[in-house]
């Protein structure tokens, strides 16, 4: 059958009809074919054997760069390259935190991402609980002077992460809030959802016309028992890091690209980020971004020709420490206009539940025929939509208007690993990354080898941004 | 209804029959009390956060037992004292591990407990390594000169823990049949069924004819690791202990009683260990324990009356390096034959599913009340015998013939947590706990109040130890 409809489409009237048969032949093959074909997994698996953690700006977020450049060519993609670009960076250091008063015990700690250290001998002091972020915010300029401020709010667990999004806060603002009301340091509850003794990590962001002071997260059993500690009576810390910062260190994106065909100036972007946080091997967050967006594009590259258009996957620098977005925009915004399409994995290997085109798209053949390909792996196309996108592409969404395609992952666990010396290979189970790797390749090849444009689309629908 | 039937057994010719009818009165009565009744989780969740962690010989297991003292005391026992002996107090100092070459990966690493230190640089070696104990005992002798042996056997999970049997002769002996072979070190997969980065400690006994070698576990995810990278060329690891021993150091075992009000000199003897590993606060091993066994305790004090024999509760101390059960054996084996029965609780706080009574006593009048009991528990009476015990209790079964009760609880996750830092409260579940006080509190009545003789009926069934 295949064969005599493929002959049969030889014949120029019926063109049309066979280049959408033949695109569901393909789409079928390429997840047929995601199923057996471990390059995704086995690249993801060496990423994390063979380099492990690869902080923005350290040695092995270069070496990672240089193994990913060598595991790309050797994949056959038609040109691969490194973008460099300057970030500050941030090593941790020796880490200690322990209750003092009213009994000594030692907590689980990691310092935030960019905390200034404490003093070489630490800071030992009462602290000033608060249960939630706005419960500091409510505390009055001043208040906290001499004290350690603890806040021990918990995040929620959600299947789309939504809970990261109202917890994260107490992370990247709390810092500042902190030391406006004068405490010496901060200290919260890791924004995570498990209940292991493992500190999430991530980074902070401090307000410039505030002092700085040192923050850290505790694991959640620890959390609940500062808590428990504290409704009895006073409880005294002791907090000491060691966090170092060297401005102006390269950080390293890599890029590989499958030419296309007809239209190589067009580009449908994916990727995910190649950095990590340094304390676990960057398996979830996000080795199994690349993997996917790389491996998707490697079922593409082993078709018999390329698409019409170019597949571009990007392995994001810096992400972690919140530079990748801004610099691959500013360094990409001229070609901009011919990003077809962007997207991102970042959100670990969970199965994809949905998917969420750009706006306008949502009644386009396109939108029908990626809907086609996508329900027999599980997905659900979205009728409704939000503004997920991604933390690498945001900057060209917003900046250069450059459409995106989001989709939605079971992240119920993810949120359990995220930032911690846990995130490890075994946290990924295989047959989930094979349907990531799926989707993706499905969405990439149906958009790289049309003709479809968002941007029309989005401002017929009076949605352009 | 129940008036009456207690007004009627006044009655001489009736006490039989109602006796045992208010028996089932008084058991149901303490079930329920035990669903409701926050006094054992309380103790727990105090011992946890007002002492934590509670190494055998350390200060902090004498400031626990001071604290279980005030504890009983306060609750009502008629007879609250302490028993010291001494042991060698281990205290674990720094520790690091590290996978060296091909690259350097960081591994979460616990000492196993007795291990000697390192040299103070640590050791640096090329690594052999073994998938499974077996295959260390079948290396030949010499082999391992110059080299750490690795040992990555996989525990394996099953509900009542039958994996740790097999899995824990690794721990337990392979440091000496390591440095028989000629090895520097060894490292073993912890023995646990996780994938958390979090290593299980656990005690280790050299033979004394053999060169004693520094051993340590590393977490699941870091075995799987190196595995990985064994499995691509030579490993090199780096290993640093810095343990140190002080011995003839005092432990404490707590013991609380309620005084027979027939048979005083007729004990009940229940108990768990208040010693724990000083990497998590012990909170499944052993608080749980100690809190289910006076937690039943408790709710029998608590009744109008005493039963006719003793209850005693006993908290030992330092089982966790193995002495507890024979320091026990050895201060009571003069009054073992007045010990009618001796249970223990050391598997955490999952719930008990069976129950094993003494060889013999599966038909006796005792069987048939206990199991009446407890079905409504949730809990079945075993058909067949096992050799289940309990580790500080066997040295009075052993060397005394004292019949011991097990329970058998749902262990599937306890390995998760057993002899780590993560063995905090909140893996502890209160409805759980309270199931394991109500069978406890059940059977220890049952038992203290009954004139039952397990071990005539262990001689008559012809299986008397």
């Amino acid at each position: 059958m295949r064969f005599l409809r493929r002959l049969s489409c030889a014949l120029p009237a019926l063109v049309i009809l066979c280049s959408a048969a033949a695109n569901a032949d393909t789409v079928s093959d390429l997840a047929a074919k995601a199923k057996t074909d471990s390059w995704g997994y086995d690249f993801l698996a060496d990423l994390t054997t063979d380099i492990g953690a690869r902080m923005a700006g350290s040695k092995s977020e270069r070496d990672a760069a240089e193994w990913a450049v060598a595991r790309l060519k050797k994949a056959g993609f038609d040109e691969v390259h490194i973008e460099k670009f300057p970030v500050p960076y941030w090593a941790r250091g020796a880490e200690e935190a322990s209750i003092v008063a009213p009994r000594t015990q030692t907590l689980a700690v990691a310092a935030l991402g960019h905390s200034v250290p404490t003093p070489p001998a630490g800071i030992d002091a009462d602290i000033v609980i608060f249960k939630s972020f706005q419960a500091l915010l409510d505390a009055p300029e001043g208040s906290l002077k001499g004290k350690i401020a603890v806040v021990t709010q918990k995040m929620v667990r959600a299947q789309d992460g939504e809970g990261y999004g109202v917890a994260v806060r107490t992370r990247v603002a709390g810092p500042s809030e902190a030391a406006k009301r004068g405490a010496l340091a901060l200290v919260i509850r890791s924004i995570g959802t498990d209940n292991h003794r493992i500190a999430h990590t991530g980074v902070t962001l401090y307000n410039k016309d505030l002092p700085k002071i040192p923050a850290a997260a505790i694991s959640n059993p620890d959390a609940d028992l500062v808590e428990r500690m504290a409704a009895k009576g006073p409880v005294k810390l002791h907090l000491k890091l060691d966090s170092k910062t060297t401005e102006n260190v390269d950080t390293y994106t890599v890029v590989g690209e499958l030419k296309g065909r007809e239209h190589p100036e067009q580009v449908v972007l994916i990727g995910g980020h190649l950095d990590s946080w340094e304390l676990g091997a960057g398996a979830i967050d996000d080795g199994a971004g690349v993997a996917i967006a790389a491996g998707a594009a490697k079922l593409i590259a082993d078709l018999p020709q390329r698409p019409k258009r170019t597949v571009r996957v990007v392995m994001f620098g810096a992400e972690e420490i919140g530079y990748a977005s801004d610099a691959y925009e500013a360094a990409h915004s001229k070609e901009a206009g011919n990003i077809v399409i962007a997207g991102e994995s970042d959100f670990g290997a969970g199965r994809i539940y949905n998917a969420e085109l750009p706006a306008g798209s949502l009644n386009s053949p396109f939108a029908k025929q990626l809907t086609a390909a996508i329900l027999p792996l599980g997905v659900d196309m979205r009728r409704e939509s939000s503004s997920h996108g991604g933390a690498d592409i945001e900057g060209l969404h917003e900046k250069d208007g450059v459409p995106f395609i989001d989709f939605g992952q079971d992240g119920t666990h993810y949120f359990d690993i995220h930032h911690t010396a846990d995130d490890t290979l075994d946290k990924v189970d295989p047959a989930e990354l094979a349907q990531n790797i799926a989707v993706w390749a499905a969405f990439t090849w149906l958009a790289a080898n049309s003709d479809v444009d968002f941007r029309a689309q989005a401002a017929s629908a009076g949605t352009a941004k």
